[in-house]
C-alpha cells in the first residue's frame, strides 16, 4: 500500500461492509449513527499500517483495527453525556438525538461488541488482544475520571496533567499500533517499540491541541480559539505558565481563570500575555517537538521496511503540523 | 464441599480478598461500594459448584466466578440509573451516593474489570470464556433494550416476553453455570446442558416472580405486592391473562391497565380477578412448574456425581418455593 490514505479506504469499506439493521433497533440504531458521523479513522487505519510494517498482512488487522474504532467511539457516546455535550462532529450527540438511557445501554454493547470482533482470531493473539484492549480501556476511565477529578483540585502538577492525557489519548493510540504488530507477530520489542511511538505522539498532539487553543488560527482550528482559557481548563499551557510565573503574576493568573466573565476577550488576552512572558508558550513549543522527536526516534530505530515507516513518519509530521 | 452455602463462603472470601482502595478513588470507591452491598451472590456460587460437577475444582473458578458476579453488579449499577431507581439492596444507588456520570465511568470500569479476571487462565480457555462473556453481555443489553421498548407497545407476545427475560435474566444464570463446566474441562454436550438448565431455571423464576408480584405474601416477598399492576407492567402474568380473556374483559384489562389511581386497592383486586377467572394464574403456574421440571431433567440426565447434583437440585428448589 502507498499511502495512509489507501489504508484509510480500505479500513472504511470493511466498516461500511459490517454495519447493518439489526434488532433490538433502539440499541442497534444509535451505533450505525455515531459510526457513520465519520471521523479520520485515525488509530484503526494505523492499526492496518502496522500490519504490514512488521510483515503481516493488513487485512487480517481488520477486525482488531474496527474494534479500536467502535471502542473509541464507545468512549465519545459516554463522553458526551458526561459532558452534556449537544454535537459530536456536527451532529446532534447520541443522548440529544435519542435519550440518555439510549446512549447509556448503545455504549454499552458497543464496548462487548469490540470485544466479539477478537474472537476471530486464533486462542494465543486473542489473548494478546483482548489483554492490551482491556488495560488500555480501563486506563482511558482513568483517564477520564482523572481529567474530571482535576477540575475540582488547585494543586495539579504537571506530571498529573501528563499522565492524565497519557491514559485518556495516548494510551489507545499505542494500542492501537500495536494491536498491527500483535497480529503480525512482531516481537515484543518491537510490539512495545510501536506502542512507545504512540504514546509519544500522542502525547504531543494532545499538548499541541492545548498550544492550539490558545494560539491557533481560528479558520483552521475546529474549536473555538481561546475556549479553553475560558474554560478555565487546567492544561499543560495553563499548568507551564503557572509554574514559570512569579509569586504575584501566579496570582493574577490564578484570579483570571477563577472568572467567567460575559465577554472573555479581555481575560482570554490577559492570560495569553502571562503564557508569553512566562516564557510558557515556547517551553510548551519545545515540549511537543520533544516528544514527536522521541517517537520519530523509535520509529526511526526500528529495522523495518521503509515504506511503511514513510507513511508512518508523513502521519506524525501530517498530525502535529496540522494548523502551522 | 457440602452445601451450597460453603460455596458462597468461598466465593465470599475471595471477593473480600480481592477489594481494595485504589486511584482514582472516584473511579474504584463506587465499584467497592456496589460489590459490598452484599446480595445472594447466586452466579458466581453456581460457577464454583459446576466447576466441581464436572470434575474440576472450584478454586480454579474464582476469578471467572468473580467476573460474573461483577458484571452483574455493572449492569446493576447502569439498569438503576436508567430506572432512577434512589435504592438498591437498603442503601442508596451509586448515581444516588455519588452522581450519575460517575455510575456511567465506574460501570464501563466494571465491564473492563471483568473480562480481565478471565486473563489468569489460559489461551484456549480464555477465549472460551470471554467468547461466553460477551455474548451473554450482549444478550443482556438487548433483553434491557426490549424491556424498555415493551414499555410502549401494545402487541407484546408472550414468546416475545420470554425472549426478552431469557436474555435480561436467564442467560447469565446459563452462563455462570457453564463457566464452570468450561473450566473443569467438561464436554461441550455437558457443558451445553447445563448452561440449558440455567435457561430453563432462569425463565421459571423470572416467571415466579411475575406471579408473586401478584399473589405473593406480602410479608416474605421482598418488593410491594402488586407492584407490577400499579405500575402497569406487561408481565408474563398480564400477557397470559389477555390471551384467555374474551374480547369485553381483555378490554377491561387494557383499561385498567392504562389507568395509575392514588389508591391503586381497587385496580388491583380487579386485575387480579380477572387474572384468576381467566384460568391465567393457573396457566401460569403450571408453566413455572415446566421450566422447574425441564431443569430438573436436564440435570439428571446428566452422568455425573450425585453430591454435586443435589446441591445444584436443592439450590433450584430453594430459589422455587422461596415463599411457598
Amino acid at each position: 500500500m502507498k499511502s495512509i490514505e489507501a489504508y484509510r479506504e480500505v479500513f472504511s469499506e470493511y466498516l461500511n461492509s459490517k454495519i447493518s439493521r439489526k434488532e433490538p433497533i433502539n440499541l442497534y440504531d444509535p451505533m450505525n449513527y455515531i459510526m457513520n458521523l465519520g471521523g479520520k479513522r485515525l488509530r484503526p487505519t494505523l492499526t492496518l499500517v502496522t500490519a504490514d510494517l512488521f510483515g503481516g498482512n493488513h487485512r487480517h488487522a481488520l477486525d482488531a483495527a474496527l474494534a479500536v474504532e467502535i471502542f473509541h467511539n464507545f468512549s465519545l457516546v459516554h463522553d458526551d453525556i458526561m459532558d452534556d455535550a449537544p454535537l459530536r462532529r456536527g451532529h446532534a450527540t447520541v443522548h440529544e438525538k435519542w435519550d440518555v438511557n439510549t446512549a447509556i445501554l448503545s455504549g454499552d454493547a458497543m464496548l462487548i461488541l469490540a470485544y466479539q470482533l477478537f474472537e476471530s482470531y486464533e486462542p494465543e493473539t486473542f489473548q494478546k488482544l483482548a489483554k492490551l484492549f482491556s488495560k488500555t480501556a480501563i486506563e482511558v476511565c482513568e483517564g477520564q475520571q482523572y481529567d474530571v477529578d482535576f477540575e475540582n483540585r488547585d494543586d495539579v502538577t504537571i506530571d498529573e496533567y501528563l499522565k492524565m492525557i497519557t491514559y485518556k489519548t495516548a494510551v489507545l493510540l499505542g494500542a492501537s499500533l500495536k494491536m498491527g504488530a500483535i497480529i503480525a507477530g512482531a516481537s515484543d520489542r518491537e510490539a512495545q517499540a510501536i506502542y512507545d511511538f504512540g504514546i509519544n505522539l500522542g502525547i504531543a498532539f494532545q499538548i499541541m491541541d492545548d498550544y492550539l487553543d490558545a494560539f491557533g488560527d481560528q479558520a483552521s482550528f475546529g474549536k473555538q480559539v481561546g475556549g479553553d482559557i475560558i474554560e478555565n481548563k487546567k492544561t499543560f499551557l495553563y499548568l507551564k505558565t503557572l509554574e514559570h510565573l512569579s509569586p504575584a503574576d501566579a496570582k493574577q493568573l490564578t484570579d483570571l481563570y477563577s472568572i467567567t466573565p460575559e465577554d472573555p476577550e479581555d481575560k482570554v488576552r490577559s492570560v495569553k500575555e502571562l503564557v508569553v512572558s512566562s516564557g510558557a508558550a515556547d517551553l510548551t513549543q519545545q515540549a511537543i517537538e520533544k516528544y514527536t522527536n522521541k517517537a520519530l526516534d523509535i520509529l526511526n530505530s526500528l529495522e523495518r521496511s521503509e515504506a511503511e515507516k514513510t507513511i508512518l513518519k508523513g502521519f506524525a509530521h501530517q498530525l502535529m503540523r496540522r494548523t502551522t
